[in-house]
């Protein structure tokens, strides 16, 4: 590998899963000047969205592929972005790079949802890559402290989301979940894999009488901050507008906002709030509350 | 209230929530040549379990109505079976004694999801009743160690097992569910309000090529024995079946088999596996997965 004088101008390699953020990923990088080229999961990467972007396609076991082709186009930094369902070892197919790279990380990586992902980024070092998060490259990617729209949560709303806190960082601890439905103190659903979409999807017809849930986002207590951190778009506000919650909450610098603005217009619109949260601040509320 | 000499012939009362198992217990009463009373929950006892008993119907909130239904009764034996949804404070509209009951017991059993019942086993005892646990009345309610059909779990579905126990206990320290689904290793599902059979429901369409996973339902380790116990019946069964499972487990010693020789015989005939585990040996088996 070559190595270049200036990082901010070598390319950067993007392995992109699903959902928009790998495309504003490649954006703000050629518009900081930097060139990029995306290695795309067959399966999760969006055609529409890393189509204007120079890229190929490759499985997630493909790993002898994924390396050639990011050797191939002298990629030294690395981010991994978006969504990819965590497959099982059948699924994954490895080719022959793959199977090696599996005998390394062990069966261990097949043992949580997160022991893979932390795995691959392990991987990508010693194979000598750089491996960025993507909010080193995308400014304000992180979502922030406070209400970041009209509304605010009301001291109910803060308890359940005090409540949604405890209750990720127990699934934390058994590598499940970044997100729960708390309304009331009543927790109306925890995610597993089928992720915070269909989770939304099933919340409304669990609704209780009287106000509102919140939708409560966080990273894991381990997670590596490089991979596969909790994510929020303008479809998390309408999906929840849909399950009659009163808002979204997210841990504030562990969780990507992808389209700030367009998260904050869609809030607005639906009449929900969207707040960043401290979680060790927002744990202390519960006792506070009435 | 007059105290009877034999405790066996003295009138039992049954709370009765949802599915069949307060017919069940009713009928294992009356061949024990004991009278029943039920109080049966609006909108959520069937009236076709409960029919055949002597009954009234009363709303959760009802406190005062529920115990005045009891003494009039002459009902010093109580038994609170079947599921009752988890009512918000709104949903609840307790009536007088209700309310003085839920200033007395506070806001706290408002905070999880066993807190309110917890806290009603603890009124009941208050008043006088004598709670018991549904298998106190019913032989053989609850399920044994060990496969109990023609199928046992191979190592694969025994480490499934073991993640799940680790699921349940990791949830249960922040009082949210009883039940999951495993597949590989992977956490397909964790239940919170939705029950059991919706949490199967979407099972189906999360499952992964290769072997199937495994549902694991075990009690919450801080959980009232006499509140609410994690339940399996023939549905179960043939709902994990549906949902491209290989078997159910359960705690040993802490989990209903309603009508076991009927969950057995779906399980067979479903060519599932149905399986009492200790969580402490099953826990143990993780490591020695190949």
């Amino acid at each position: 590998m070559v190595e270049n004088s200036d990082p901010n101008s070598r390319i950067l390699g993007i392995l992109a899963g699903g959902g928009p953020f790998p495309g504003q990923v490649a954006a703000a990088a050629q518009a900081a000047g930097r060139p990029v080229f995306i290695v795309a999961f067959e399966d999760f990467a969006e055609p529409a969205v890393i189509g204007p972007y120079p890229h190929e396609y490759a499985r997630v076991g493909a790993a002898g592929r994924i390396l050639a082709l990011l050797r191939e186009h002298r990629v030294q930094d690395l981010v991994l972005v978006g969504p990819v369902r965590r497959p099982s070892l059948l699924d994954l197919r490895p080719d022959y790079e793959g199977t090696k790279i599996l005998a390394r990380i062990g069966r261990a990586a097949f043992s949580g949802d997160d022991g893979l992902l932390a795995a691959i980024v392990r991987v990508l070092a010693e194979e000598g890559f750089r491996v960025l998060g993507a909010h080193d490259i995308v400014v304000d990617a992180l979502g922030p402290r406070g209400a970041l729209g009209k509304l605010a949560p009301d001291p109910q709303a803060m308890a359940d989301i005090a409540r949604g806190i405890d209750i990720i960082r127990a699934m934390g601890r058994a590598d499940v979940g970044q997100a729960c439905i708390v309304q009331q103190g009543i927790a109306l659903a925890v995610e597993a894999i089928e992720g915070t979409d269909q989770m939304l999807a099933r919340a409304g017809a669990l609704a209780r009488p009287g106000p509102g849930g919140v939708l409560v986002k966080m990273a894991k207590p381990e997670q590596d901050r490089r991979a596969d951190l909790p994510a929020i778009g303008p479809r998390t506000l309408t999906a929840a507008a849909a399950a009659k919650l009163r808002g979204v909450a997210f841990e504030a610098g562990g969780t990507l906002l992808t389209d700030r603005a367009a998260c904050i217009a869609a809030a607005d619109a639906s009449g929900l709030f969207l707040y960043g949260f401290d979680p060790d601040v927002a744990a202390t509320t519960k006792g506070a509350t009435p």
